[in-house]
C-alpha cells in the first residue's frame, strides 16, 4: 500500500526507552538521529555504552542512506528508575528481554508513573498486547509497536493492539513512527508472532530440517535465498509477482499444500549432536569466509545501497525513505552565504554508496551531477521556485569545465560552496568548489554557464523583476571575492604533444 | 560463498528449449540476449510470440541493467519436433508443465535424439532428478538445473543430479550456466522440492493460514514482508545476521521450535469458500491499487535497482552481475574508425527513460556519463583490459569541459565519436562529439583531459608497451583530422558582466 501522503505524522521530542539491548539500542539510534531526546532506563552497567556503539554505526548508515539534512541529534540520558524516565515523555517503549513477566512488570510500573494518557508500546517479538497490559493501570493507552532488526533501518513496525486498548492510540502512535521514518502496519487481530516473524519462524524451521537431513548447509541455504526469491522478496512479496498469465486462485489450487516439498509438520529431535553440527556449519560460515560474512557495517550498506535503489523507483521501503527525506527537507534551513559575504553554502550531503562504479570510484559523472545540485540552490536562493519555472523561465546549462583535484569515497561528508563569477541581462556565470565538510582542499571544481530560457518560447530572455534583483544583490556581494584561480581556464596539452606521433 | 573468479566458464552456442512458457521464455530471453542461439521446440500455437514478448521485456531490462556491451542476439528457431530441436546443441534445456509422465518422455525423446555425449536438464520445481531420467538412453548426463523467476533477472541455478547422473556433469552445466551470469548452486542430496522452493512453501503455507484466520490480507502479508526482513533477505540470509552478541547455537536454542508462532503443523480446510476469499484479496490487490502492482517492467526496474546497489558494494547477486559484466567486455568486438581514418566510434545506444528528470530533461551529469563511457572505449581500443588495470594502471580524468548544444529526449538513438587531439607520456586530450544515430549535428561536446595512473601507487606514470603503441598509431591518424573549433575553448562572460552591479 503506498503511504498516503498526507498521513499525519507527530515529531515526538522527547520519548523514554525501557531496556537497550540489540532492539532498544536501535530504536535509540533512530529517535536520535531523528531529533528525539531519548530517557533510558536499562540497568545494565554498559548499556549507554553499548547505545553509544549502536547509535556510531546508525549515525554511518545514516550519511550514507540519505543528503537530506538530518536534525540536531537529540540528548541521550540515562535514569535510574522506569519512573523517573518516563516523566513527561510523549512516549514510552519498552524493549526489555522476551520474559511475560518481566514485561509485564515493567509496564505496570511505566503505566502508574507515566500518567493517563501516556502512549506506551512494547517492542515484544511474540507476546498477545492483552497479556501484556493485564497488570497496567491504563492499559488503554497500551500497545504493541513490533520493529526489525536494524530498527534504525528496516522501516517496518507492526501494530498490535490488546483487548483493551483504546483505538486512537494505534492512530498516535502510528503518527509518531511516521515521523521517524518509518511505515507503520496495523495488526487487524492479536495473534502469537504477529505477521512478518511467523512467516520468518516457517523459514527457520524448514531450513533446520534441511541442515538435519543433510540436504544443504547453512551456507547453502543462505546462498540459496538470497540469490534466488531473496531479491524478489525485497522489492515485492509473493503476491504482488507478475509473473503468467495466471491468476492467484489458479495458483493456489495448483500449489498450495500439495507437494512434498515441506517437513513443517514435524519437529526434528534437538539433541546434543544436532545442535552442535547447526553451531559448526554457522562457526564455519563465520570463520571461513569473513569477507563474505558481513559485518555490522557492510550490512548496513547493502541495506542502503538497496533502500536507494528502491528510491529510485519510488516504489514500497524506498517511497518510506523519499517521505521521510521530504519532511527532513522541509524542516531544514535555507542554503546561508559563508561568513555572510563568502560563497554560497548549499548543505553537507554524504556520498551515497551507489555513486560508486565498478572500480570503486565515484563515478566522474557524480562531480557534475553536485554541481547541478548547487546550481539549484542558487536559483532557489534567488527565488526560483516550481511557480516561477512554469509561469516565467528558468536558468538552462550551456557549458561546464569540470576539474578533478581529488578522491571521494562513499560515505564522504562533503559541501559544495558556489561564487557568482557574473551576471548579464541573460547569462550566469558560476564557479563552484567542492570540498570535504569543514576542509579547504578543494575535490573539484566547476565552472558553468547557464542562459536564462524562457517557460513558454524555451528561448532565451532576459531575466526580470524579484529574482533579478536578488540575484544583482548576491553577484554584487560575490564580486568582492578573489576571482577562482581555475577560472576561465582552458583544457590544452602543450603543442608537441598535440604533433604526437 | 563469494563466486571463484577463476570458476569455468564455457560459453555455449546453441542450446535446445522444451517448453517456452513462463520458465522457457525466460531461458529463452537469457540465452539469446547473451548471443547463444535458441532451438525451441513448444507444440503450443503461440509459442514465438510469447517468447518474443519475453525477450522484447528482457533486452529492455537489460539496457537498464548493463552499460556492458551486449553481444549480437542469438537467433530463435522454432523446431517442429524434440528430435529436431535438439540436433548438435550444446544443451537441451527441458521447461514443460510440472507433470512427471511428459517431463520423462520429453527428456526421454531428446536423450534419444541428442547421442550419448549430449547435456541434458529440466527446469522442474520439484520432481527428484533420479524419478526423470529413469527412462532415458544416457541417464548419465542429465540433471536438474532449476531457475527462479524471472529466469533472465535472478542469478540462482540450482543443479541436482539423479543416482545415476555423472558428477562432471554438473561441473559442464555450472560452467554454461556461469557464462550467461547465473549463479550455479549445486544441491548435494536429492530432495522434493531442492532448498529455495522449499522455503518459499513454507512461508506460502503460513501466509495462507494467516489469511485463513483473518490475521491479515495477502497486501498485509506482503507489505510486513517486504518492509521488513524481506529487504535483509536480498542481501543476506538468516545465518549471515551480524546482530547482537549471540552465537547461532544461543539463538537456535531460544528461538527454534519454542514458540507457538506458526500453524505450520496443521492443514487448512481449502473449502470453495476459502478459496473465493484468497482470490477475492488477490484481485482487490491488484485492481483496487494500480499504481502499486507492479506490471512485469515496473518488476524488472525494481530488480535491477536492487541488483545494482549490491553490484556497487560487490556483494552476492551483484557479485555475480559484475563477473558477467566482465566477460561481455572481454567478449565484445573494438570500436572502429569511422571510415578508416576517422574519430572513433562507440557504439549506438538508446536514451533509457530514466535519464529523464522530474522536469522532463535528460540530466546534465547523463551527458558526462556519455563522454566517460566514450572515453571507455578509446581505453579498450587501445588494450586496456581489467588485466592491465589491476597489473599496470589506468587513465584518470583531469579535466572536462562540456558545451551543451540540443537535447536529447527518452528513446534516442545516439552515437558519440571521439577525437584524440593530443598524447604526451603521461596525459591524454581527447574530444567527445554526441550526436544523434546518423546526424551530424552535435547535441553536446566534451573534452577531456586524463592522466595516466599507476595500478598500485595511484600516481600517474608513463604509458608503456603495447598500449602506448595503439595510442600512438590512433594520436598519428587523428593528428589528420581537423582541429574541432571547440576544443580548449574557455568560459566566460563579457567584462562588463562581470563587474555586474
Amino acid at each position: 500500500m503506498p503511504e498516503n501522503p498526507n498521513a499525519t505524522t507527530t515529531h515526538p521530542r522527547t520519548v523514554a526507552l525501557l531496556g537497550g539491548g540489540v532492539i532498544g539500542g536501535g530504536w535509540a539510534a533512530r529517535f536520535i538521529l531523528n531529533g528525539v531526546n531519548v530517557r533510558l532506563y536499562d540497568p545494565a552497567s554498559n548499556a549507554v555504552e553499548y547505545v553509544q556503539k549502536v547509535l556510531a554505526n546508525a549515525r554511518r548508515a545514516y550519511q550514507r542512506l540519505t543528503d537530506a539534512p538530518l536534525p540536531t541529534e537529540g540528548a541521550l540520558t540515562l535514569l535510574d528508575s522506569v519512573e523517573d524516565a518516563v516523566r513527561d515523555v510523549d512516549l514510552v517503549q519498552e524493549s526489555a528481554p522476551e520474559r511475560v513477566e518481566l514485561k509485564q512488570k515493567l509496564l505496570a510500573a511505566a503505566s502508574r508513573a507515566a500518567g493517563p494518557d501516556a502512549l506506551i508500546c512494547s517492542s515484544t517479538s511474540g507476546f498477545r498486547p492483552s497479556l501484556l497490559q493485564a497488570e497496567m493501570d491504563h492499559p488503554e493507552c497500551f500497545l504493541v509497536a513490533h520493529p526489525f532488526q536494524p530498527v534504525y533501518m528496516l522501516p517496518l513496525v507492526e501494530l498490535c493492539g490488546g483487548a483493551r486498548t483504546a483505538p486512537r492510540m494505534l492512530d498516535r502512535a502510528a503518527a509518531i513512527f511516521r515521523s521517524i521514518g518509518m511505515h507503520p502496519l496495523k495488526v487487524r487481530k492479536e495473534v502469537d508472532g504477529f505477521i512478518a516473524n511467523r512467516l520468518g519462524d516457517a523459514i527457520s524451521r524448514e531450513s533446520l530440517w534441511l541442515v538435519h537431513d543433510d540436504v544443504a548447509t547453512l551456507q547453502e541455504i543462505d546462498d540459496a535465498v538470497r540469490y534466488s526469491w531473496g531479491l524478489r522478496r525485497a522489492v515485492m512479496g509473493a503476491y504482488r509477482m507478475a509473473d503468467g498469465g495466471e491468476g492467484m486462485r489458479q495458483t493456489i489450487e495448483k500449489w498450495a499444500f500439495k507437494w512434498p516439498w515441506s517437513r513443517l509438520t514435524e519437529k526434528p529431535n534437538m539433541d546434543e549432536a544436532f545442535l552442535d553440527r547447526v553451531a559448526e556449519q554457522a562457526d564455519a560460515l563465520v570463520k571461513a569466509d569473513p569477507i563474505e560474512t558481513p559485518t555490522v557495517q557492510k550490512r548496513d550498506d547493502l541495506l542502503v545501497a538497496v533502500l536507494q535503489g528502491l528510491r529510485s523507483q519510488g516504489y514500497g521501503p524506498g517511497e518510506t525513505l523519499m517521505r521521510w527525506e521530504q519532511r527532513l527537507r522541509e524542516r531544514a534551513p535555507r542554503a546561508q552565504l559563508r561568513d555572510g559575504s563568502g560563497p554560497l553554502l548549499a548543505s553537507t550531503i554524504a556520498v551515497p554508496s551507489d555513486w560508486i562504479d565498478v572500480n570503486g570510484h565515484v563515478a566522474e559523472s557524480r562531480y557534475l551531477q553536485l554541481c547541478s545540485d548547487a546550481t539549484g540552490t542558487v536559483t532557489r536562493y534567488i527565488g526560483i521556485d516550481a511557480e516561477y519555472r512554469s509561469s516565467t523561465g528558468a536558468y538552462y546549462t550551456l557549458e561546464t569545465h569540470l576539474c578533478h583535484l581529488g578522491e571521494l569515497h562513499a560515505g564522504d561528508r562533503i559541501q559544495v560552496s558556489t561564487q557568482v563569477l557574473g551576471v548579464d541581462d541573460k547569462r550566469l556565470h558560476l564557479f563552484h568548489v567542492i570540498t570535504r565538510e569543514g576542509g579547504e582542499q578543494p575535490m573539484a571544481t566547476g565552472e558553468q554557464m547557464l542562459i536564462h530560457v524562457d517557460a513558454a518560447t524555451k528561448r532565451s530572455r532576459p531575466v526580470k523583476g524579484d529574482v533579478r534583483e536578488s540575484l544583482w544583490r548576491l553577484a554584487k556581494v560575490h564580486a568582492q571575492l578573489p576571482r577562482p584561480e581555475r577560472a576561465s581556464a582552458s583544457i590544452r596539452l602543450p603543442l608537441s604533444a598535440q604533433a604526437a606521433g
